[in-house]
This record gives C-alpha cells, structure tokens and sequence, in this order.
C-alpha cells in the first residue's frame, strides 16, 4: 500500500511541479501586462489622488496575489488528498466508519483552507489598500486578486482535467477494452496515471477553481456594496459578505464534525446528516448577520427582505443536491434510460446520454433563474436604490456559505477512489474491497453534486458580477450609472453571437486535448504490452514512471491554447470592437459576458450531468441491475457493457475536463473584463 | 425497378398522408387560437379603421394561407423527387450526364416552386390586406402567413426527420452493425423505410423549411422598408424584397440551365459553375434593382451603399460554401482527423467528432458576425433612419437570391441517393451502380451545403426580424421607436438563460424521438429475421410495408412535443413574466428571440457540420483511404470501420433531424413572437 500510494504521490508532485511553474512563468508575464495595459493604456482617469499608473501596479500585485493563493488552495488540498489516500485504505480494513472518518477530515483540510484563505486573502488586500479610508476605491483595486485567482483556477483545472481524463480514458481505452483486464488492474502501465490523475485534477484542480469562486464573489459583492455606502454611508454594506464569509465556515466546521455513522448505513446518510447540520447553522447565521450589520434607515422589517434572500440562496443549494441525485443516480429514470440504450449498441447509448445530458439544462437553468428573480424582488422590497442586485448578492453569499462543507465532499471522492484503487492493486481482501467500493460510489456522487454546486453558484454569482462590471464601467466612465446592455444594436447582438461561440470553441479545444494526450497514452501502453508481453502474464512490472510522464508533458502542452482562449478573446474583441461602438465597447464586452456566462453554464450543465449518468448508466449495468428479456441481469463482458464503456470513456473528459473548465471560463470572463474595463473604453 | 420505385411512392405517400392530415388539425387550431388571442386580448388597440377583432381574424387568415402553402410546397416537392428518382436509375443506365439532368431538373421543379409560392403568397396576402393603399398595415397582418407557414415546417421538418433518421439509424445498426449486410440490402426489412425517409425528410422537411425562410424574410424586410417609406413615401422601400426575389429566381433558372458535364469530370463542378453562373446574374440583378427602386434623395451614390450590401450577402454565400467543404469533405483536416481517431475505436471517434463539430461555431459565429457588421453599416451610409438594419435586409435578401439553385441542388441529394439505392436493390451492374454511387457521393455534399446555406441565411435573417419585432412592439405600444433589450435587467437576463436552455431542450426532445423510433425498427426487424429465417439467405422477402408503417407512426407521435415546445414556451414565458417586467414583457420575449436565436444557430452548426464530418470521415474509410501502420487501407469490416459506423449513426439525428429543426425552430421564434407580440405589452 505505502509502495502504491508513493508511487502516486511522486507522479502528483512531478506533475504539479511542472504545471506550476508553467503557470507561474504565464501568471508573472500577465501580470506586468496586465498592469502595464491598465496602468498607461487604460486608466487615463487617475480616481481621488491615486495615479493611472497607481491603479496599473496594484492591480498587479493584485493579481499575483491571488494567483499565489490559488495556487497554494490547489497545491495543498492536492498533497493532503495523496497523503490521505493510502490511511484510508489502511483504515479500511478495520471499519467502514474509520475510512469515511480518515476520508471526510482528509478532505475538510483543503476544504476549510481554500475557504479561509480566500477570506484571508481579499480581507488583507481590501486592507493594504486603503479600507475604510477610501471604500470607494480598494474593491476595484482588488478585481485584480479574483482575475489572478481564476486565471491560475482555469490552468489548474484545464491541465489536471485534461491529465486525469487522458490516462482514465487511455488506461480504459487499452485496458478494460482491448486487453480484457479490469479496471486498475497493476499490468496496465496507464494505471498509476490514472490515479494520479484523480488528484491533481479532482483536487488541486477544483481547489483552485472553487478558491477562485469565493474569492470573486466577495469582491462582486463588495463592489455592490460601495453604491449602498454611498447612500447610507454604513461601510457595513462592503464588509458583509466577508462576515457571512466567516459565518459559514464555523457551520460548515460543526457540521463536519457531526458526521456520525449509525451502523451499516449508507455513508451518504451521514453526509447528508451533516450537511443539514451545516444548512441550519447557515440560515441561523445569515439571519442573525443581516439582522445586526443591515438595517435600513425607515424600514423597521427591511433586513428580513434581505435575510429572505440570503435563505433563497441556502435552500438552492439544498435543490441542486436533488436534481444532480436525480440526473445521475441509477435510481432515476434518466440513467436508467442510458443503460437500456445500450442494449442497442454504442450509437444508441451516445445519443440517449447526450439527449439526456441535454434535459439536464432545464433544471439547471429554471434553478438558477427563479432564484435570480426570487432574490431580486426581495432585494427591491427593501425600498434601497441597486439592493435588488444586492439581494442576488446576498443569495448566492448564501449560496456559498456551505462551500467549506461542499469542498470537503468533494476531496471525499479522489480520496476513497484512490483507497479503493490501492487496494485493488494490493490485492486486499474482499471485505475489505467492499468498503472502499462503496466508499467510491458514495465520492461519485459527491463529486457530481460539487460539479452542480459550482454550477449554479457561478450562474447566480455571475449576474452578481455582471452588477459589479456594470458599476466598474459607469466608475471609470465617471458617470453615475451605467446600466444599459442593448441587444438590439447590431454591435451587441454579433457580441453575444462571439460569446456562444467561444464556448463553444472552449470545449472543442479542451475535449481535443484529451483526446489527444489520451491516444499518446493509448500508445505507450500498446507498445509496453508489445515489447514486454511478460506483463500481461503479471511476471514482468511496467514502467508505469514513463505512463506518468508522457500523460504529465501531453497534457500540460494541450492546456496552453484553449486556457489562452478566454484570456485573450474578450481583450481582443473589446478592442477590435471599438470602432462599431462609439469607440467605447464596454457594452459590447458586457455582452460577450453575460451570453458567454449562460452558455457556459447551459454547456457544463450538460457535460457535467451528462457525463456522470453515462458513468452510473455503466456501474448500473456492471451491479447487475440491467436485465434482458428473460429478465436475466446483462452484466460485465456483455455487448451492452462494452457500449456502456464507450459512453462512460465518452462522458469522461465532458464531466472531468471541459464542464469544470467552463465554470471557471465563466468566472474567469467576469473578472477579465472587471480588470480590463478601463481599456474598453 | 419500377417496383422498388412504386414501394417508396407508397410509403413515403402514405406517412405524408398521415402526418399532413396530423399537421393539418394541429393548424387548424393554432389558427383559431392564435386569432382568438390575438383578437381578443392582445389587440386592444385598432388600427386605422381596423378593429382588434379585424386584427384577429386577418391573422388567422394568413396564418391558415401560409400553412397551406408550406404544406403544398413540402408535399409537391416530395412527390416530384420520388418520381425522379426512378428515372434517374434508369438514365444512369445511359450515361452519367443524363443521370445529373434527370436528378437536377428533378430537384429543380420543388427548388422553384417553393420560392415561386412563397412570392406569390406573401405578394397576393399583401394586397388582399390592402396593399399600397394601407402600405404601413398590410405587412404588419401578413406576419400570420411567416408564422404558419414556420408553423409547418416545424413538424414537417420534425417529422421527416424522425422518421429518415430513425429509420436509417435502425436499418444500419440492426443491418450492417448486427447481421453484418451491407446498406440498402434487400434483406433488411427497414430499407424501404429508410428510402422512404431520404424522401420524407430531405425532401418534404427542408421544402417547407426553405419555404418558410423565404416567405418570412420577405415579411421581415417587408416590414422595415415601412419605417423608410414613412420618411420617403416612396412604397419602393416596401416591394423591394418581393422584385429582388423574382431576380434571384430568374438568377438562378438561367444557373440551372448552363449546368453541363463535360467528359467524365467531377459532376461537382458543373454543379458548381451553374451556381457561379446564378451568382453573377443575381449581383447585376442586384445592383440594377437597387439602382432603379431605391434612390436616396440627396445622396447620389447612396443606392451604391445598399448595392454593396447585397454584394455581401451574395458572397456570404459563396464563403458559406467553402467552409461547409472544409468541415465535412475528406479532403480536409477536420474529417480526416475524426477517422484518424476511430483506429482507437468507437468512444475517440464520438469526442473527436463532438469536437469537430463544437469547433465549426467559429467559422459560421464570424461569417455571421462580418456578414451582418458590414452590411449594416454600408447601410447606415445611405444616411437614412433606420436603414442601418434595412442594409442587413438587403444582404439577406442578396443572400437568399440563389436560393431556388440551392434548393435544386438540394433536391438532387435524396434524387441520386435513393436512385443509388433503387440500383442497389435492383442488382443493377458494376459500371452502372459507379455512376449513381459517383452521384450519391455528390448529394451528400450538396445536402450540407444546403444545410450551411440555411443556418447562415437564418443568421442573417434572424437579425432582420428582430428589428421587425421591435418595429411592430413600438407599432402596438404606440410609441414611435422601441429599440432596447437590456440585458442587464435581472428578467431579460433569466429571459436569455431560458432561451439557450430552449434550444438544448428542444434538441434533447428532437433526438430522444429519433432513438426511440429506431428502437421501435431495430425491433421489427430482430422479430423478423427471428421468426423468418428465409430473409437472411434470401429466400423470404422481409415484410417491408410493416416496417414502414411502425417508423411513420412512431415518428408521428415522436414529433408531437418537441414541435409544441418553441410554439408554446414563448407565450407562456412572455405571460409569465409580465409581472416581473411592469406588464410589459415585450423586452423579456426579445431577449428569448435573439439570444435563442444565437443558440440555435450554433447548436445547429455544431450538428449539421459535425454529422456531416461523421459521415465523410465513414465514407474515407470505407473507400480504403485510411492507411495502418504499415501502410496498408484499413477498409470495410475492421474494428476502425466499425467505430466509424458508431459515428456516422450518432451523427445522423444530429445532421439529418435536429439541426435542420433547429433552424426552423429559429425562425418560428421569430414569427410566432411578431405574431403574439400584442400579448405581452
């Protein structure tokens, strides 16, 4: 176990060693861009005593700031998650209540730090910069921290996704298919890929991604903030989100901490139980912080509009944990629907996972959207001028105050996949096998609720950062409010046409990459089979070091074009846009953001969901669960299995490398444009 | 011959039956519906000595004459094709020029027809209403006839759809894939029921899809040539789409007639230069048109400004064409690429292809978006009011001048594919099966051209109809100009993230339909090679008929929601979101049109391309030009080719019934929102 779980750990750090400092040379070379483009192209405008070029180099540090703290939330949930893997497995084999106790706390440490870090983070810089003393300003000054945090978010998330998915997707490819051997079987060079894969992609990058989220959010909030202070002058409307920030955390901690085991129950149970424990705490705590920081001058009531909102927020939470259950468990008919496909053959399971995966969009999108309004009326109720944008603001803080609690899950599942990939390979026993095995499926579906939990945060973060763009431009426009995004002109409209288009293109290039590095693979391993056949007889150990490294160099060179993509589109057409516009494109780039976010969240609606039902549609049929005509179970080796696979290898990279990717893309768009703005106009 | 022929008349004849007789009630009571609610509720306001209720019935009318004459158009087109097909089977018997005569003038009679009927229709209802004597009502009450005729197209198209796709997708995958016989084997009891479909489809679906384009830009352009007739008086401005259209058609005959092979060349480029040919006749038409009917007073060369942008819309369409090769023709990277990635077999050939496919939104996104910047502002040169949006209109209608050529080149697919077939099963020789095969080869490409052709002129066109949406709010508003959709404003936004969500729903339903169709097929035909063992050694003849019975009835009932689904969400959106929009949701339903209407053409491109790029990369394989290792073609019957085949399956209800849908669902957004418009403000 110590041998595997080293092996594991080394290919991690190799790989996270070269990634990063890929991403670190690109971080410093955006940075002096992107401080050298606001500073001396952009702010032309200095604002109260601070310099164009002032504005250039704090937005900078700003974002080296962030790009750090991104990295360091990926960098340690990745190492905590390796470290944590083969204690899981250890603890396996003396209960199943040791294990999820070793995984769940595994998981809550990068969980709990990403969260504070964040927090630590925005806090610091909103202080460096000036605080309280120039409140107006510090929040724009910061925009830069989220745009250094996405930007390391989405180079994180590309190339762990795109590692991950091309050694699950090779070692699937030419194990399970073409040499007949099972699923982390040690003859298969790729296998070690793999299970590095799981966590440099599951952890480090998700951690970065969901850093990132907390991170822009608060400072969207903040930036919505600054027009309340304006009227009631209470800073108190800049620093709530912070506060909440912290509120959620402690609940999220408690409910960690009563994550209880009864018996042989289904571990999921006692997630949930959890979970609940952390939602109450979170409606308690929100309600109590609006009650105390928030109240509204003539308005006795007024904070329970924005308490109301706040709850709006938690219960969303609570909603998409039911939807993500009903799209990707095989108890639901949706699955089941790809799994009787297959009888038919591959062609027939692509396309009813695809016409599922497509369905999936209208959960996702009524969700989000009767949240949005939800919130926004109870917003206006509070008879404050901009508090309906605030109250989506206080929404999707709530929304995100269980984010600790999510996180924790989430590193849950690299963690017990990788303990029950270890005892496979150390061929522990069968009951021992059986606890990490349903250990896994309990991470499978955890997993997919994370995915559907940053889903629907972005998508109601989004309108949250829209608002703070919108403020951002009439800002340095020196106007009071800008607050106009009209589709009609023609301008706008080709705008949005660009935006939908580039997620679609985003996906393209990231799906390619897998597939790419995925066929390098594919080949190393055929050759190891061919050159050594010792192996497949279990005499001779393949060089699984060399799997690792090809998939790690593959993989990082396949991330470069489509990361580049969203950093470089929305600069390029707001620039080359300015002639159509008046010589002032903001609008135009408003829109590229707003119909980019909701493609982007439509498209990860449908790859995330999509892939994980063609995932379960697969474990359905291997538990036996299909039955024929005769109404014999059709299980594994079946021709309805193998069609099963090709959907599952299908749905990998969706689910694994370009929906997680687009949550970021969509982030990354907000705070890109945030940065940016100055130069659009 | 003559009886395979017959069997196909029979059952194409026979679903058409069915189902017109099915569209004809839904018609029936849309038109009363939609009379009513327009009459009733929405139409408070008459118009110049016209009641509400006036407004209601005239409605009702049009929609009811546009229903009839888009069904006659699929039906004629239909009818025709399957007569040709036959014969040319019989003239490829002769010679390969003959073939291409009998199959392009086949195709020609429905190309010209349906535009023919759509400028007859449109000009008759125009002058029934009044014509130039109420010249700013008239096209306002004709927008009934745009949204009937899309009314029926939708289903044709739907259903059609279904039906060819499913029935191809079941005679393949229980055919080639399960008894291992080759396409159009008389063995297969679903082939007749996949010739059927060719004729159904392609035929009766993309006539009434392209009858409807035509009439319902007319309308469009129609209806902002009142805004510059209100300023000039001159009632040119208005007429100008229907005289341009009647150039185009002359453009194009003369086109179709200078269509000769010489020698044994590629028929392609005698079809090719006829479409040059028509080109240049349709730019002096063009130019000559502009010059004589709309002169700027004041500005000399103002008409010059107009001239060019119909030039622009012409070579848009040449442009479309190169790019629709590139993606879909083996000559290329792209289709190369998709075979290249079936070597390691089924699951990298679908994620190669999705990726191909995703990746084609770039080149249609930008032609679109150049297309439309251009040519509005060569319009906004002519210096008049609104003639920035009216330059778009000459571009689309320069655009769609060639449309009876490419609707005849369109015909000419399913003519030489079923006459391939009708070859095929009549055990015709090999020098004669080489012609028609030849033939088929051309016709798939011809069929994406079209294809390409109608999403970029929907693109076009889409941007036209908005402005005449917002024209006609401004009209039942009584205001003088209504030029504003903000997206910035929390339910315009919700309204766009609920118009992408619309485009993948209806994609999901679209394709769902297709699969449990074919599922139905591959069904009857297990039964049947089960309980008759004749059939596979060729001594029993596969009870063809039922086959064909089962395909039409399900696909019948398959097309019912997702055709409901565009026709019924706007107004049920536009009603529901009133409340939230000051009862006045007109900005939310034009924000549901344009953003949808950008969704719908992406979704599109990524599906018609990528199915097509399926295909071809099939086609590259099975022609043995894929190479091993060694060097060797990997040809029909290897484990390549048969994830090939998984593509090729999964692409066609992408290329073949949803992408075309969705390009109809585009433009019944567009009509039936016009139609309704009175309802939501």
């Amino acid at each position: 176990m110590e041998e595997i779980g080293g092996m594991i750990f080394e290919g991690a750090w190799a790989f996270l060693k070269r990634q990063y400092s890929t991403i670190g040379w690109l971080s410093i070379i955006v940075a002096v861009v992107v401080g050298a483009l606001v500073g001396l192209l952009g702010g032309q405008r200095g604002i109260e005593g601070i310099t164009a070029f002032g504005i250039g180099w704090r937005t900078g540090v700003a974002f080296m700031a962030g790009a750090l703290c991104s990295a360091v939330s990926g960098f340690v949930g990745m190492i905590i998650a390796v470290k944590a893997n083969a204690r899981c497995a250890s603890a396996s084999q003396h209960s199943l209540k040791e294990a999820v106790d070793v995984a769940l706390r595994g998981g809550a440490v990068p969980g709990f730090l990403i969260v504070a870090l964040s927090l630590l983070g925005v806090t610091a810089i909103y202080f460096a910069y000036g605080g309280a003393n120039t409140p107006q300003i510090a929040p724009h000054l910061i925009v830069g921290f989220g745009f250094g945090a996405s930007f390391v978010a989405l180079f994180a998330q590309l190339g762990g996704g795109i590692y991950t998915k091309a050694a699950d997707m090779g070692a699937d490819l030419v194990g399970k298919v073409e040499a007949g051997i099972p699923e982390d079987d040690p003859r298969n060079a790729a296998v070690i890929a793999d299970l590095v894969g799981d966590n440099v992609g599951d952890c480090a990058g998700r951690g970065a991604d969901l850093f990132e989220s907390t991170a822009a959010e608060n400072i969207g909030a903040m930036i919505l903030g600054i027009v309340i202070y304006a009227i009631t002058g209470n800073v108190a409307w800049i620093l709530f989100p912070l506060v909440v920030r912290a509120f959620g955390l402690i609940a999220s901690m408690i409910g960690i901490l009563c994550v209880r085991i009864r018996g042989d129950e289904n571990p999921m149970n006692a997630l949930n139980r959890g979970f609940y424990v952390a939602i109450g705490l979170s409606i308690i705590g929100m309600v109590v912080t609006v009650a105390v920081m928030l109240p509204i001058e003539g308005s006795r009531w007024g904070w329970l509009a924005l308490a109301g909102a706040g709850i709006v927020g938690i219960l969303t939470s609570i909603i998409i944990v039911f939807i993500t259950q009903y799209y990707t468990d095989a108890r639901f008919r949706p699955v089941r629907s790809i799994a009787e496909a297959s009888k038919t053959g591959p062609a027939t399971n692509i396309v009813t996972g695809i016409s599922v995966g497509f369905e999936t969009t209208l959960a996702t999108a009524v969700v989000i959207g009767v949240a949005l309004l939800l919130s926004y009326w109870l917003g206006t109720m509070t008879g404050l001028p901009g508090a309906g944008a605030f109250g989506t603001a206080v929404a999707t803080m709530g929304m995100l105050m269980t984010c600790p609690y999510i996180l924790s899950e989430d590193t849950f599942g690299p963690i017990t996949d990788n303990a029950n990939g270890i005892n496979q390979m150390a061929g522990a026993g069968e009951k021992i096998r059986r606890i990490t095995d349903r250990l896994d499926a309990v991470g499978n579906t955890t997993k997919a609720l994370t995915k559907g939990y940053a889903m629907v945060s972005a998508g109601l973060a989004a309108f949250l950062l829209f608002q703070a763009y919108l403020d951002r431009v009439a800002f340095f426009r020196g106007v009071a409010v800008f607050n106009d995004v009209n589709l009609a002109r023609v301008e706008v409209f080709v705008g949005a046409l660009l935006a939908v288009m580039l997620v679609f293109l985003f996906s393209s290039l990231a799906i390619r990459a897998v597939s790419s590095t995925a066929s390098k693979i594919i080949e190393e391993v055929r050759r190891q089979f061919r050159e050594f056949p010792g192996i497949l007889t279990g005499k001779t150990r393949p060089d699984y070091a060399r799997a690792v490294d090809i998939t790690a160099r593959a993989s990082l060179r396949g991330m470069i074009l489509p990361g580049l993509l969203p950093v470089v589109a929305p600069v390029v057409i707001g620039v080359v846009f300015k002639p159509f516009a008046n010589y002032d494109s903001a609008m135009v780039v408003a829109a590229l953001l707003m119909v980019g976010t909701i493609a982007g969240i439509m498209m990860a609606s449908f790859m995330n969901n999509g892939g994980g039902a063609w995932d379960n549609a697969k474990k359905y049929i291997e538990d036996g669960q299909l039955k024929d005509e005769n109404g014999k179970p059709i299980g594994k080796g079946s021709f309805t299995h193998a069609a099963a696979v090709v959907g599952d290898t299908v749905g990998d990279p969706f689910k694994d490398t370009a929906g997680p990717s687009l949550h970021v893309l969509v982030k990354l768009l907000s705070t890109i444009t945030l940065v940016m703005c100055p130069l659009f106009i």
